[in-house]
C-alpha cells in the first residue's frame, strides 16, 4: 500500500464530521514535526487548526486543506460503510475520500518528500489545515487563522488549495478565483386577515410577486473575461401558517448572489433594495457577505506553475475556471496571495459512495511536490 | 336573570370545542321535548347533531345553529375565564357568546314561546343544531345531516341561520347568500441543485413568480348585483429546506377562491390551470370545492319577512349582504330552501374576550319569534 493511500485510509477511519477533527490534525502534526516542520496548533472555540512550516525567509508557498467532512447521511445507503475505507474497482470509497482527505494526505506526503530532497530549499513551504470548512458558518477555521496571521505579521505569497476541482480527470480544471457570495434574509410585511375579507388584509405573497418576477429576471451583469455573470437565487420562500383560510401577515425569503468582479456587493444590495422599494413593499432585508470574489490573474508565478505541472504530469491543458461555490481560498486571497485550487474529481463529493480514483490519488503527491520544486526547489 | 341569558350562560359553561358538544345538545333536546317537540339525535362519527320539529305538514321553517366553539387560546389572555360567563359593562363575555351560543339560546326560547302561544300553528317549525361547524372539515355536521334528510325525503322551505351577521347593531346586516369556496393545493416542480450551479438546476420559485404575478393581478369577474367580485388568495407558499445554498426542487402553494355566481368553479379551475400552463410550469393542482355559492333572491317569503322584522323590531333597514365566509347554510340551500342569516354583532368572534351585548341578546328571541309568527303563526 502506498504512503498516500495508507494515510488517506487512516484519515477516513476518523469520523471527523465538522467541527470534529477526531485526531486527524495531531496525526499529521506529529508526522510533519518528525520531518522537520515547525508545527503550531491553533484552537478556536471547538475547532482545531494546524499551521506547519519548513524553511525561513523568502517567499511562502502554503498548501491549504480541511480534515472535516460533511455527514454521511444514512450509512445503510452506502455500498460500504462511509468511515471504513474500501477499495473497489480501482476506487477508494469513504466519506472524505475526494473532499478532501485524499488531497490532505497527498499534501503531507508531498511535503515530506520535498523537504527530504531539498532540506535547504528556498523560501518557506507550509501546510494550513482546519477542521471547520464544511460547517454552516466557518467562523473558527481559516477565517480566524487569517485574523491571527494578520496580527502576528504572518505572510503567504502562494496558496495551493486542495479542494476537488477536476471534472473528469485530475488536471482537467483548476480554479484561479471564486465568485463572491452575498446572502440576504428578506421579510415582506402585509396585513393578516381572513381570506373571505381580502379588502381588510394585505397579502404579502401577492404584493411580493411582481418584485420577485423582476428580481428573478434581472440581468445583474454580463460577467467578464475572468468570471461568469452574477447569479441570483431565492433558496427559501415561506409564508402562511398552514391555515387555509388566513391571509398571512408576513413572507420570508432567503436570497443569495454568487457575484463576480463585474459587480460589487454594495451595488447588488442597492439594486435589490431599489427593486423592492419601487414595488412599494414594506420590507426588511438583512444582508450577510460571506465571501468577496477573488482572482489570481494570468501571469502570476503560482498560476503559471500549476498550469505547467498539469501539462507535464497530467498531459492536460487545464481549464482555468472561476466557477463553483466558495472555498477557504477567499480568506487567503485578501492577504495578497495568489490562490490556485487543484484537486481530484468532484463528481461524488457530499454524496453517498463518495470516492476517489486510485490512479488519481497516487498521482496527487507528485503534482503537489512538482509545484514545490518549481517555486522553491 | 332572563331565560335567554340563563340558557346562554349554561351553554358557555360547557367547553364544547369542536367536535365536543359537552352536553349542550341533550340539554336543549330535553327542553324542546318538554315543549312538545319531536327530537332526533343524529350522531355521525364523533359529532352530535340534533333535529327537533313541532307541527306536521305544510311548509317547514328551520332554525340552524351550532353548539361547538373555536378554542379559547391562552386563557390567561382573557380578562375573565373564557368558559365562565361573566357580565361586565352591559356585555356577556365568554367563548361562544356571539358565535353562537347566544343565538342558539335565543332560538330555543323563541321556539318554546312560539309553540306555547300557537300550539296549532301552520306548517312545521324546527331547530337543527350541530357540534361540527367550526372544525376544519365539517364532514359529520350539517353536511351529513342533509345527506340523511335527502335519503328520508325530509324537506326544509325556509332556513334562518343564527350566525353573527351584524356589524354594529342587531338588524343592521343580514346575509341572503354566500360566495362559494374553491381551494387548491398547487405543487410546482423544478430541479434541485446547488446555488453556485444554477445552470444545472431549475428554481421553482423563480419559475412560478410570473404566473403568481398574473394570478394575483387577474380580475376573475366583476361580481354582479347580488355578489361582490370573485377573489383569489394564496394563503400559504413554501419552498426550500432551510439550507441557504440549495435551490429547492419543489414549491407548494395553497390557493383559495371566494367566488360569486358570475363565475363557475369549473371556469375558475380551467382559467387557473391555463395561466400555469401558459407559463410553461411543471405542476400538479389538487382542487377541493368546499362550498358552492348560494343566493336567496329578493321577493322570497323568508327574505322579505326577515327584512320586515328588522325594520319593525330593530328599527333598521338591514343591508342584505352576500359577503363574508361560508356557513352551514351552503348545505341547506341546495335542498331548495330559502336561507337567510341573522344574528348578533360579529366584531369579537374567534377572538379573546368574545362577547355579546346584553341588549342585543335580550332582543334576539323576539326577532326569531317574530319570523315564526309571520310565516307560521
Amino acid at each position: 500500500m502506498s504512503e498516500v493511500l495508507e494515510l488517506t485510509c487512516d484519515l477516513i477511519r476518523r469520523r471527523s464530521v465538522t467541527p470534529e477533527d477526531a485526531g486527524c490534525l495531531p496525526l499529521i502534526g506529529e508526522r510533519l514535526q518528525r520531518a522537520g516542520f515547525h508545527v503550531e496548533h491553533l484552537r478556536y472555540g471547538e475547532v482545531d487548526n494546524l499551521w506547519a512550516t519548513h524553511g525561513t525567509g523568502g517567499s511562502t508557498l502554503a498548501f491549504l486543506g480541511h480534515t472535516d467532512v460533511v455527514p454521511s447521511g444514512p450509512e445503510a445507503s452506502w455500498r460500504s460503510p462511509p468511515f471504513e475505507p474500501t477499495i473497489r474497482d480501482g476506487r477508494l470509497y469513504g466519506r472524505g475520500a475526494a473532499d478532501m482527505k485524499g488531497s490532505v494526505a497527498a499534501m503531507v506526503v508531498a511535503l515530506e518528500q520535498f523537504v527530504a530532497a531539498h532540506p535547504d530549499h528556498r523560501g518557506r513551504v507550509g501546510l494550513l489545515l482546519t477542521s471547520d470548512e464544511e460547517g454552516p458558518t466557518n467562523l473558527d477555521g481559516v477565517r480566524k487563522v487569517v485574523e491571527h496571521f494578520r496580527s502576528v505579521g504572518e505572510r503567504i505569497d502562494w496558496c495551493v488549495v486542495g479542494e476537488p476541482s477536476a471534472k473528469e480527470k485530475l488536471g482537467d480544471l483548476i480554479r484561479v478565483g471564486r465568485r463572491g457570495s452575498l446572502s440576504g434574509t428578506l421579510r415582506v410585511r402585509g396585513v393578516q386577515g381572513h381570506v373571505a375579507y381580502p379588502e381588510k388584509a394585505l397579502n404579502p405573497i401577492h404584493a411580493f410577486a411582481p418584485a420577485l418576477t423582476e428580481l428573478a429576471a434581472e440581468r445583474w451583469d454580463e460577467g467578464n473575461s475572468d468570471f461568469p455573470p452574477t447569479s441570483f437565487q431565492v433558496s427559501n420562500l415561506n409564508a402562511g401558517t398552514g391555515a387555509t383560510n388566513v391571509i398571512p401577515g408576513e413572507l420570508q425569503a432567503l436570497i443569495n448572489f454568487r457575484y463576480c468582479t463585474a459587480s460589487s456587493a454594495e451595488d447588488l444590495r442597492a439594486r435589490t433594495e431599489d427593486i423592492l422599494q419601487r414595488h412599494g413593499l414594506d420590507f426588511t432585508l438583512d444582508w450577510n457577505l460571506s465571501g468577496e470574489p477573488f482572482l489570481t490573474p494570468p501571469g502570476g508565478a503560482l498560476r503559471e506553475t500549476v498550469v505547467a505541472v498539469c501539462r507535464e504530469l497530467c498531459s492536460l491543458d487545464p481549464e482555468q475556471s472561476t466557477g463553483g461555490g466558495t472555498s477557504d481560498g477567499r480568506f487567503i486571497a485578501p492577504m495578497g496571495a495568489e490562490v490556485v485550487e487543484i484537486g481530484p474529481v468532484n463528481a461524488t463529493i457530499h454524496k453517498v459512495d463518495e470516492c476517489v480514483a486510485l490512479g488519481e490519488l497516487e498521482q496527487l503527491p507528485a503534482v503537489y511536490r512538482a509545484v514545490c520544486e518549481r517555486l522553491l526547489g
